[in-house]
């Protein structure tokens, strides 16, 4: 497999993978890169592939900063702002630099179980805290703060993944305002704040960080292509620095300048923002598609909630129910999912499990929920 | 500054500043870019956008694979080369993976400083071992070792930063001996290997990692552009096998998609090994200019050793000489260089500098040798 052409979102031959968080293939832009290559390319300007200003190429980061200022209905700044290869690589960077191994960091009970992986190679003790339908439960913060305090707390405040919640206004607010007054970073993963379908989420937690507590991670990979390892961190400019000035941005320079550069081309003429609108009316009719299959077919008992935005739908088993066992009946009958412990920080959820609407359109989903449902 | 779009290779106003190790904008390759950019898009691939496997992009590894069997005049296979984001940060996740805070690191002296700060943000303790003319000395590292043993020895074995030495071939059999007798890691940063202007180096420590005790870190900055943050590793697949698994790139998949695609088209139609011939005439051209001049500017007691490969001259200067000092003396009189110590791990090599090559022509090279002569 590792020398073959093709990508890892391949699924199973016959299988209906309802585990995959990748857009569609039908979804990548591939004429959109295309224009804004063959525009930044005719300007002749060879700079976009030279060692690059560590925080990130200054019209990329004044371009990205026009394009969030709109879509987030709040001012953001280009000084805000620092490039990154996505959020996986901006949450790595965060633990080498604020963190030792042995130190604890608080999640959400479910989290997304990648960055438990990221954490965990960073030897990071993980706390996990309770969720309500509102997210994070501040009181459940607050009984782990008086026994230690982390390094930071990981959320992912806007359609969780993968729990498809979002953190009310208030609770936003407060957890800020604990991070001030117990120290601590808050490392908020907003990657699913713009793919918004049927609300619009309170503010970002990335626009309330001139306190210098938030760190902010987007990304262009949900928006545009995951292929372009391309994202960014938001934060005060002086928690910015320490990104800026470390030994890998030292050495390499920014970290993507040549995909900024052509990201930036598609940022200035608008196609990032025309192409976010196409995603968000495909993206919603697949979710409206998928919950009414589920509440169709699901038997009495199971519970989830139709996404307001996001890539997932969390869906709760009947009383009893265990969705790994489900899993090894689901992939027999070709269909596929992620178990609800692989988002427990201590093996939990396991009646839980996580159906994405990103990778199939709307009659495969159908067809996914045809075949799940029947071994619910 | 920080909002500018110029890159951070900018010199200053009225400085020839040789301690940038970057090339030349002249030598960045634009229009190559340009027609790898068209072929790769016009074969109309979305999958270059998508998520990509965690060792990289099999088609471009098999390109890789060929060029560098070809360029090394050893087989090289796609299964031993894992595609990183550069040499910056392919040691950055070595250091992740592979080492503990407060774990110990040998390095050369003189070694590349900014490989310094890297180690230092992992926490890590950094042992010095001299070197000669023929690059580590290896009865240094034998007294090291019976000290401690070290997670791992970094080394540039060829055209080294900044000494410009290259290590015997005998060494570098000794150096992988000694690395599975005693259990450390060898880290060899090749990315000068291919940069040879008057010799043919020595088989790269890379073509001899099939043990299993060797990363071969390569890139494509020094050879194509540094903007595409593009590199890769060469080891035993063992050893791949936990660079691949880990928790950054199981969550974001393979480091750079769309970049692999584009190269890989510059590498399948011959351009890469085209342009790297271009660069070994020019750089080699001034190489020799540069040496004529400080053979002909420096007073007596300078030493140095005209490069046969690489960036970089470093320059010894007359007995009781302080770079910085002169580097003081130098900006003053419109020239800049990097002072010895900044590639010490003890703050010694206080009486060597090291000038570079990479950025400015002929002409300039020879006005900089001009400033800095009579300032020695």
């Amino acid at each position: 497999m590792s020398c073959s052409p093709t990508t890892q979102a391949t699924p199973r031959e016959g299988v209906i993978d309802l585990a995959l968080g990748h857009p569609s293939p039908a979804l990548l832009p591939l004429e959109l890169l295309n224009r804004a290559v063959r525009h930044r390319l005719s300007e002749g300007d060879p700079s976009i592939l030279q060692y690059g200003f560590e925080q990130g190429e200054g019209r990329f980061r004044q371009a990205l900063a026009s394009f969030l200022s709109e879509q987030y209905a709040a001012p953001v700044s280009a000084e805000e702002l620092f490039v990154s290869n996505g959020v996986s690589q901006a949450l790595d960077l965060i633990c080498t630099l604020y963190t030792r191994p042995g130190d604890c960091v608080f999640v959400e009970e479910p989290t997304y179980f990648l960055a438990l992986r990221i954490l965990a190679d960073h030897g990071l003790r993980v706390v996990g805290l309770a969720t309500d339908e509102h997210g994070l439960v501040i009181e459940a913060l607050h009984e782990a703060l008086a026994v230690e305090r982390p390094a930071f707390v990981y959320t992912i405040p806007s359609y969780q993944n993968p729990a498809g919640i979002t953190l009310s206004d208030e609770r936003r607010k407060t957890l800020v305002e604990l991070s001030l007054e117990h120290g601590f970073l808050v490392v908020a993963d907003e990657v699913y704040h713009l793919l918004s379908y049927r609300s619009t989420p309170p503010r970002p937690l990335g626009c309330r960080a001139l306190g210098g507590s938030v760190l902010s991670l987007g990304s262009f990979s949900k928006i545009l292509a995951p292929g372009l390892r391309l994202g960014w961190v938001q934060a005060d400019p002086r928690l910015l620095a320490r990104l800026s000035q470390c030994g890998l941005l030292d050495s390499g320079g920014g970290l993507n300048p040549f995909t900024s550069a052509i990201v930036g081309s598609a940022l200035e003429r608008g196609l990032v923002g025309q192409h976010l609108e196409a995603l968000r009316r495909e993206y919603s009719a697949r979710a409206r598609a998928l919950s009414a299959a589920l509440r169709a077919r699901l038997p009495h008992g199971s519970t989830f909630a139709e996404p307001a935005g996001g890539f997932f739908v969390w869906l709760t088993l009947p009383p009893g129910g265990d969705s790994r066992k489900l899993l090894s009946r689901g992939i027999a009958k070709g269909v596929s999912f992620v178990p609800g412990t692989r988002f427990s920080s201590r093996e939990g959820l396991g009646d839980s499990l996580r159906l994405s609407f990103s990778y199939y359109d709307a009659e495969l989903l159908i067809e996914g929920v045809r075949r799940l449902a029947p071994l619910v």
